[in-house]
Protein backbone atom coordinates (compact mmCIF):
# COMPACT_ATOMS: atom_id res chain seq x y z
CA UNK A 1 0.00 0.00 0.00
CA UNK A 2 1.31 3.48 -0.75
CA UNK A 3 1.48 6.04 2.09
CA UNK A 4 1.64 10.05 2.25
CA UNK A 5 5.17 9.18 2.62
CA UNK A 6 5.81 7.28 -0.52
CA UNK A 7 4.70 10.24 -2.97
CA UNK A 8 7.25 12.11 -2.42
CA UNK A 9 7.11 15.13 -4.72
CA UNK A 10 8.20 14.76 -8.20
CA UNK A 11 8.04 11.12 -8.42
CA UNK A 12 5.97 10.01 -11.24
CA UNK A 13 3.73 6.61 -12.25
CA UNK A 14 2.81 5.36 -15.68
CA UNK A 15 -0.86 4.34 -15.97
CA UNK A 16 -0.61 2.61 -18.68
CA UNK A 17 -2.85 2.81 -21.98
CA UNK A 18 -6.46 2.73 -23.18
CA UNK A 19 -8.06 2.71 -26.61
CA UNK A 20 -11.15 4.76 -27.22
CA UNK A 21 -13.32 4.07 -29.71
CA UNK A 22 -15.96 5.52 -31.83
CA UNK A 23 -18.73 3.04 -30.26
CA UNK A 24 -18.09 4.07 -26.96
CA UNK A 25 -17.33 7.52 -27.46
CA UNK A 26 -21.06 7.93 -28.41
CA UNK A 27 -22.64 5.45 -25.87
CA UNK A 28 -20.50 7.73 -23.18
CA UNK A 29 -21.75 10.80 -24.41
CA UNK A 30 -25.53 9.36 -24.83
CA UNK A 31 -25.69 9.27 -20.80
CA UNK A 32 -23.34 12.16 -19.98
CA UNK A 33 -22.78 14.31 -22.85
CA UNK A 34 -25.46 14.01 -25.45
CA UNK A 35 -24.16 16.66 -27.92
CA UNK A 36 -23.90 16.35 -31.66
CA UNK A 37 -19.34 16.51 -31.77
CA UNK A 38 -19.79 13.20 -29.45
CA UNK A 39 -22.92 11.13 -30.79
CA UNK A 40 -23.67 11.89 -34.19
CA UNK A 41 -20.76 11.39 -36.65
CA UNK A 42 -22.32 12.83 -39.74
CA UNK A 43 -23.13 16.43 -37.03
CA UNK A 44 -19.62 15.92 -35.62
CA UNK A 45 -18.23 16.17 -39.35
CA UNK A 46 -20.22 19.45 -39.72
CA UNK A 47 -18.34 21.15 -36.86
CA UNK A 48 -14.73 22.97 -36.92
CA UNK A 49 -13.19 19.45 -35.47
CA UNK A 50 -14.54 17.52 -38.62
CA UNK A 51 -15.49 14.36 -37.09
CA UNK A 52 -16.49 12.91 -33.84
CA UNK A 53 -14.78 13.56 -30.63
CA UNK A 54 -14.80 12.03 -26.53
CA UNK A 55 -16.49 14.18 -24.59
CA UNK A 56 -14.22 16.00 -22.06
CA UNK A 57 -16.21 14.07 -19.44
CA UNK A 58 -15.23 10.67 -21.23
CA UNK A 59 -11.59 11.99 -21.20
CA UNK A 60 -11.46 13.00 -17.36
CA UNK A 61 -13.27 8.93 -16.70
CA UNK A 62 -10.31 7.38 -18.68
CA UNK A 63 -7.72 9.17 -17.31
CA UNK A 64 -9.18 8.55 -13.96
CA UNK A 65 -9.90 4.58 -14.76
CA UNK A 66 -6.15 4.34 -15.55
CA UNK A 67 -5.43 6.18 -12.45
CA UNK A 68 -7.32 3.92 -10.00
CA UNK A 69 -6.27 1.03 -11.44
CA UNK A 70 -2.40 1.62 -11.20
CA UNK A 71 -2.10 4.00 -8.53
CA UNK A 72 -5.20 5.48 -6.50
CA UNK A 73 -6.54 1.38 -5.43
CA UNK A 74 -2.81 0.84 -4.34
CA UNK A 75 -3.03 3.92 -2.43
CA UNK A 76 -4.03 4.95 1.53
CA UNK A 77 -6.64 7.40 -0.53
CA UNK A 78 -9.04 8.88 2.67
CA UNK A 79 -10.67 11.12 0.35
CA UNK A 80 -10.28 13.76 -2.72
CA UNK A 81 -10.82 17.12 -2.42
CA UNK A 82 -11.47 18.22 -5.68
CA UNK A 83 -9.56 19.76 -9.00
CA UNK A 84 -7.88 22.03 -10.76
CA UNK A 85 -6.72 23.24 -14.05
CA UNK A 86 -8.26 20.84 -15.90
CA UNK A 87 -6.92 21.43 -19.65
CA UNK A 88 -8.81 19.89 -22.82
CA UNK A 89 -5.94 20.50 -25.20
CA UNK A 90 -6.40 18.07 -27.78
CA UNK A 91 -9.76 16.71 -29.19
CA UNK A 92 -9.61 13.01 -28.83
CA UNK A 93 -10.58 10.88 -31.77
CA UNK A 94 -11.64 7.71 -32.39
CA UNK A 95 -9.18 4.72 -32.20
CA UNK A 96 -6.42 7.35 -30.04
CA UNK A 97 -4.38 5.39 -28.40
CA UNK A 98 -4.20 7.48 -24.76
CA UNK A 99 -0.89 7.23 -22.46
CA UNK A 100 -1.30 8.05 -18.72
CA UNK A 101 0.98 9.54 -16.10
CA UNK A 102 0.74 10.78 -12.70
CA UNK A 103 2.95 12.87 -11.10
CA UNK A 104 3.25 14.22 -7.74
CA UNK A 105 3.31 18.04 -7.54
CA UNK A 106 2.85 18.72 -3.93
CA UNK A 107 3.05 16.76 -0.81
CA UNK A 108 2.18 18.78 2.92
CA UNK A 109 2.67 16.18 6.08
CA UNK A 110 0.50 16.80 8.32
CA UNK A 111 0.83 15.42 12.25
CA UNK A 112 -2.96 14.33 12.17
CA UNK A 113 -2.06 11.28 10.07
CA UNK A 114 -2.63 12.74 7.12
CA UNK A 115 -0.34 13.75 3.79
CA UNK A 116 -2.35 16.66 1.99
CA UNK A 117 -1.41 15.71 -1.61
CA UNK A 118 -1.73 17.41 -4.97
CA UNK A 119 -1.02 15.21 -7.81
CA UNK A 120 -1.29 16.19 -12.33
CA UNK A 121 -2.73 13.22 -14.21
CA UNK A 122 -2.06 13.56 -17.90
CA UNK A 123 -3.02 11.85 -21.03
CA UNK A 124 -1.00 11.29 -24.05
CA UNK A 125 -2.25 10.65 -27.39
CA UNK A 126 -0.53 8.51 -29.83
CA UNK A 127 1.79 11.40 -31.22
CA UNK A 128 2.87 11.72 -27.30
CA UNK A 129 1.02 15.69 -27.56
CA UNK A 130 -0.57 16.00 -24.02
CA UNK A 131 -4.14 15.74 -24.63
CA UNK A 132 -6.17 16.42 -21.13
CA UNK A 133 -3.97 17.69 -18.03
CA UNK A 134 -5.53 18.26 -14.75
CA UNK A 135 -4.26 18.51 -11.08
CA UNK A 136 -6.37 16.17 -8.24
CA UNK A 137 -6.01 17.56 -4.57
CA UNK A 138 -6.41 14.75 -1.72
CA UNK A 139 -5.91 13.15 1.50
CA UNK A 140 -3.81 10.45 1.79
CA UNK A 141 -3.10 8.47 4.94
CA UNK A 142 0.42 8.84 6.79
CA UNK A 143 2.34 5.36 7.39
CA UNK A 144 1.20 4.41 10.85
CA UNK A 145 3.14 4.37 13.14
CA UNK A 146 4.95 0.62 13.37
CA UNK B 1 -30.72 29.09 -30.22
CA UNK B 2 -28.08 30.67 -27.27
CA UNK B 3 -25.62 32.66 -28.49
CA UNK B 4 -22.45 34.09 -26.30
CA UNK B 5 -24.91 37.78 -26.18
CA UNK B 6 -27.55 35.57 -24.88
CA UNK B 7 -25.36 34.75 -21.59
CA UNK B 8 -24.34 37.87 -20.08
CA UNK B 9 -22.73 37.56 -16.63
CA UNK B 10 -24.87 36.93 -13.51
CA UNK B 11 -27.51 34.93 -15.54
CA UNK B 12 -28.60 31.91 -14.09
CA UNK B 13 -30.22 28.70 -15.64
CA UNK B 14 -32.40 26.13 -13.04
CA UNK B 15 -30.84 22.69 -14.72
CA UNK B 16 -33.55 20.40 -13.10
CA UNK B 17 -33.13 17.21 -10.87
CA UNK B 18 -31.12 14.23 -11.01
CA UNK B 19 -31.04 11.26 -8.17
CA UNK B 20 -28.73 9.04 -8.13
CA UNK B 21 -29.44 5.25 -7.01
CA UNK B 22 -26.64 2.60 -5.23
CA UNK B 23 -26.75 0.39 -8.41
CA UNK B 24 -25.58 3.37 -10.54
CA UNK B 25 -22.93 4.66 -8.09
CA UNK B 26 -21.77 1.10 -8.15
CA UNK B 27 -22.14 0.57 -12.18
CA UNK B 28 -20.42 4.06 -13.02
CA UNK B 29 -17.74 3.28 -10.52
CA UNK B 30 -16.90 -0.32 -11.67
CA UNK B 31 -16.18 0.88 -14.96
CA UNK B 32 -14.24 4.60 -14.38
CA UNK B 33 -13.11 4.66 -10.63
CA UNK B 34 -13.48 1.05 -8.87
CA UNK B 35 -11.96 2.18 -5.53
CA UNK B 36 -14.27 0.36 -2.37
CA UNK B 37 -15.55 3.58 -1.16
CA UNK B 38 -17.80 3.32 -4.74
CA UNK B 39 -18.43 -0.21 -5.35
CA UNK B 40 -18.70 -2.32 -2.64
CA UNK B 41 -21.22 -1.39 0.45
CA UNK B 42 -19.39 -3.62 2.99
CA UNK B 43 -15.83 -1.91 2.60
CA UNK B 44 -17.65 1.51 2.07
CA UNK B 45 -19.33 1.30 5.69
CA UNK B 46 -15.75 0.83 7.11
CA UNK B 47 -14.15 3.60 5.10
CA UNK B 48 -14.60 7.06 7.37
CA UNK B 49 -17.87 8.12 5.09
CA UNK B 50 -19.48 5.22 7.00
CA UNK B 51 -21.35 3.63 3.15
CA UNK B 52 -21.16 4.04 -0.31
CA UNK B 53 -20.53 7.60 -1.92
CA UNK B 54 -20.80 8.75 -5.92
CA UNK B 55 -17.12 8.86 -7.57
CA UNK B 56 -16.16 12.19 -8.06
CA UNK B 57 -16.07 11.22 -12.09
CA UNK B 58 -19.62 10.23 -11.70
CA UNK B 59 -20.69 13.40 -9.95
CA UNK B 60 -18.54 15.15 -12.91
CA UNK B 61 -20.96 13.25 -15.21
CA UNK B 62 -24.30 13.60 -13.92
CA UNK B 63 -24.02 17.70 -13.43
CA UNK B 64 -22.34 17.58 -16.88
CA UNK B 65 -25.23 15.89 -18.23
CA UNK B 66 -28.21 18.53 -16.71
CA UNK B 67 -25.88 20.94 -18.31
CA UNK B 68 -26.46 19.53 -21.80
CA UNK B 69 -29.98 18.83 -21.62
CA UNK B 70 -30.95 21.76 -20.42
CA UNK B 71 -28.45 24.51 -21.41
CA UNK B 72 -25.37 23.44 -23.46
CA UNK B 73 -27.51 21.53 -26.05
CA UNK B 74 -29.42 24.74 -26.73
CA UNK B 75 -25.88 26.52 -26.87
CA UNK B 76 -23.85 27.76 -30.16
CA UNK B 77 -20.96 26.34 -28.24
CA UNK B 78 -17.83 25.66 -30.59
CA UNK B 79 -15.67 24.35 -27.65
CA UNK B 80 -15.12 23.55 -24.21
CA UNK B 81 -11.31 24.57 -22.99
CA UNK B 82 -11.25 23.25 -19.74
CA UNK B 83 -12.49 23.33 -15.42
CA UNK B 84 -11.14 25.14 -12.84
CA UNK B 85 -12.14 25.18 -9.61
CA UNK B 86 -13.51 21.92 -9.06
CA UNK B 87 -14.75 21.14 -5.56
CA UNK B 88 -16.26 18.09 -4.10
CA UNK B 89 -17.84 19.79 -1.09
CA UNK B 90 -19.69 16.89 -0.08
CA UNK B 91 -20.28 13.08 -0.45
CA UNK B 92 -23.13 12.20 -2.98
CA UNK B 93 -25.06 9.08 -0.80
CA UNK B 94 -27.55 6.90 -2.73
CA UNK B 95 -31.21 8.60 -3.52
CA UNK B 96 -29.34 11.68 -2.78
CA UNK B 97 -31.51 14.23 -5.61
CA UNK B 98 -29.10 16.63 -6.81
CA UNK B 99 -30.18 19.98 -8.38
CA UNK B 100 -27.98 21.71 -11.00
CA UNK B 101 -27.75 25.19 -11.76
CA UNK B 102 -25.71 27.35 -14.27
CA UNK B 103 -24.39 30.60 -13.82
CA UNK B 104 -22.34 32.95 -15.92
CA UNK B 105 -19.15 34.20 -14.54
CA UNK B 106 -17.16 35.86 -17.24
CA UNK B 107 -18.04 36.54 -21.05
CA UNK B 108 -15.53 38.17 -23.28
CA UNK B 109 -16.76 39.19 -27.02
CA UNK B 110 -14.11 39.19 -29.21
CA UNK B 111 -13.95 40.42 -32.98
CA UNK B 112 -13.63 37.37 -34.11
CA UNK B 113 -17.33 36.32 -33.61
CA UNK B 114 -16.74 34.17 -30.54
CA UNK B 115 -17.18 34.74 -27.05
CA UNK B 116 -15.17 33.62 -24.49
CA UNK B 117 -17.18 32.45 -21.96
CA UNK B 118 -16.80 31.25 -18.39
CA UNK B 119 -19.55 30.00 -16.20
CA UNK B 120 -20.20 27.74 -12.48
CA UNK B 121 -22.33 24.10 -12.64
CA UNK B 122 -23.21 23.36 -9.01
CA UNK B 123 -24.92 20.66 -7.54
CA UNK B 124 -26.92 20.94 -4.15
CA UNK B 125 -28.23 18.10 -2.34
CA UNK B 126 -31.96 17.55 -0.98
CA UNK B 127 -30.80 19.73 1.60
CA UNK B 128 -29.74 22.73 -0.24
CA UNK B 129 -26.06 22.24 0.50
CA UNK B 130 -23.95 22.53 -2.49
CA UNK B 131 -21.99 19.38 -2.89
CA UNK B 132 -19.85 19.88 -6.12
CA UNK B 133 -18.81 22.84 -7.88
CA UNK B 134 -16.74 23.71 -10.83
CA UNK B 135 -15.68 26.40 -13.25
CA UNK B 136 -15.95 25.36 -17.37
CA UNK B 137 -14.06 27.96 -19.47
CA UNK B 138 -15.74 27.76 -22.83
CA UNK B 139 -15.98 29.37 -26.43
CA UNK B 140 -19.16 30.47 -28.03
CA UNK B 141 -20.51 31.63 -31.22
CA UNK B 142 -21.38 35.02 -31.37
CA UNK B 143 -25.16 36.15 -32.79
CA UNK B 144 -24.33 35.87 -36.67
CA UNK B 145 -25.08 39.22 -38.45
CA UNK B 146 -28.88 39.75 -39.39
Amino acid sequence: LLYAEDMPVDRRFDLGTYTVSADEIKAFATLWDPLPMHVDEEAAAATPFGGLIASGVHTIAIANRLAAEAVISQTALLAGRGGREMRLLKPVRPDTRLTGSLQILENELRDNGRGYISWRIELADDAGDTVYSIIIDCIVHRRPAA
